[in-house]
């Protein structure tokens, strides 16, 4: 298999949730602390956190972080399970989690003030192409720059059958965790590992905040792919797992 | 309601077919000369057309152009039930029907031999980066460039909830016609209409062909949307409706 497909993160995986937590073996849930979960660095990540920082309301950038130390920690405790074994996550090979951590970073760039109201593009989208537009211009690997823009048009793309990327799958599965609580149950991470999360990088009162972003979407543009989601505020508002964090 | 939102065709309607196919009254089902059926015109209709015809295979050109002239058939024959009634899909108001043609041209640019093999996207989100920038730099309003490429990034985002665009929905009724012969027996389009169709334009195996292009997509890009339609070349080459025209 071509290197750039394991490296970037383009390996299939079910792009069904449900299938997805089914192949969490919850004995390998364990706790962590967050300093011992792997980091990326460089230039480009330098590039990308400075970017997101200015660009994302703090709400929002407090958000990616949980969501990209969710994902690290889901692969630490489950990689065996939930990614074929030659994915090469770890950090000794960090394309993989640099890739995942561009995503994180980037997903929600479309939701922006200025980004969600600019356009009547769906956000997934408007996001997607302003992300490969901005990789590229910081000279990433086409490879990468692609895998990112694809995990984040797909990631509101949720349903019972196909494929998706492997980095699309765990930008899925952390996000529906830090919005909606799903997956806590099934042990995709450890309590230990949200309180941790929550506690370095604050909600703020992320379940209201994104609740509004869902409603001002749909609202200014009554076609957009957040619709196909249905009750989707009301399922952020009701997160059950977060709602002790707010 | 904003100018450009109707005129462009970002009017929200269901995005399931099935709930789109429920609109239609079949006794509104009446056979039309293909030639009287509007055609948009201007520098911008013939700089994509040059380009349609240059980039994409002659099946996929045909196939291009009988989604025109379906969905033009189903405007005519169906507009009163399937689109709000301030939809402006008139000749005198040439706009969304413009918005229309551009879309049915090149939902497909990302399935060319070297668009769908030059890169690791799913093929419809490629296609619909490549178009928002040609139809950029051909100096369109910039809201129908959008609804261009929000209607291709979503015409095989099938599914029984939410909403899509009408530029997007008639798209998707169009190539699901075309496709898989879905809506003829629900009276989308005329017999007569098909007929004429394709006879301007010819299938020459069109069902082979995309099957054929559906495998290499998700043989190459085992991950790729296109997975998550299940079957799909199979539905593809069993198209009874279509059959006879081969």
């Amino acid at each position: 298999m071509s290197d750039s497909i394991t490296q970037y993160g383009w390996t299939a995986v079910p792009r069904s949730e449900e299938q997805l937590l089914a192949l969490i073996d919850s004995s390998n849930t364990k706790p962590i602390d967050i300093s011992d979960l792997p980091f990326p660095t460089g230039e480009l990540v330098d590039h990308v956190m400075e970017y997101a920082k200015k660009e994302l309301t703090e709400e929002t950038f407090n958000h990616s972080m949980r969501v990209y130390h969710y994902g690290a920690a889901i692969l630490h405790a489950h990689h065996s399970t939930l990614l074929p074994l030659s994915t090469p996550y770890t950090t000794s090979q960090p394309t993989f989690l640099t890739t995942y951590l561009l995503a994180a970073l980037l997903h929600d760039i479309g939701t922006t003030p200025t980004n969600l109201t600019s356009t009547h593009l769906s956000f997934e989208f408007h996001g997607a192409v302003l992300v490969l537009s901005l990789l590229k211009s910081l000279s990433a690997p086409v490879s990468l720059a692609e895998s990112v823009a694809e995990a984040i048009w797909r990631h509101q793309d949720l349903g019972a059958t196909g494929s998706t990327t492997a980095v699309g799958g765990l930008i899925v599965l952390s996000t529906l965790l830090d919005n909606v609580g799903v997956g806590f149950a099934e042990g995709l991470v450890h309590g230990r590992v949200v309180e941790d999360v929550v506690a370095r990088w604050p909600r703020k009162g992320w379940s209201g905040c994104f609740a509004r972003v869902v409603r001002e979407e749909v609202g200014r543009k009554p076609w957009a792919h957040s619709t196909v989601i249905e009750g989707f505020a009301e399922k952020v508002e009701g997160n059950k797992v977060m709602e002790k964090y707010e």
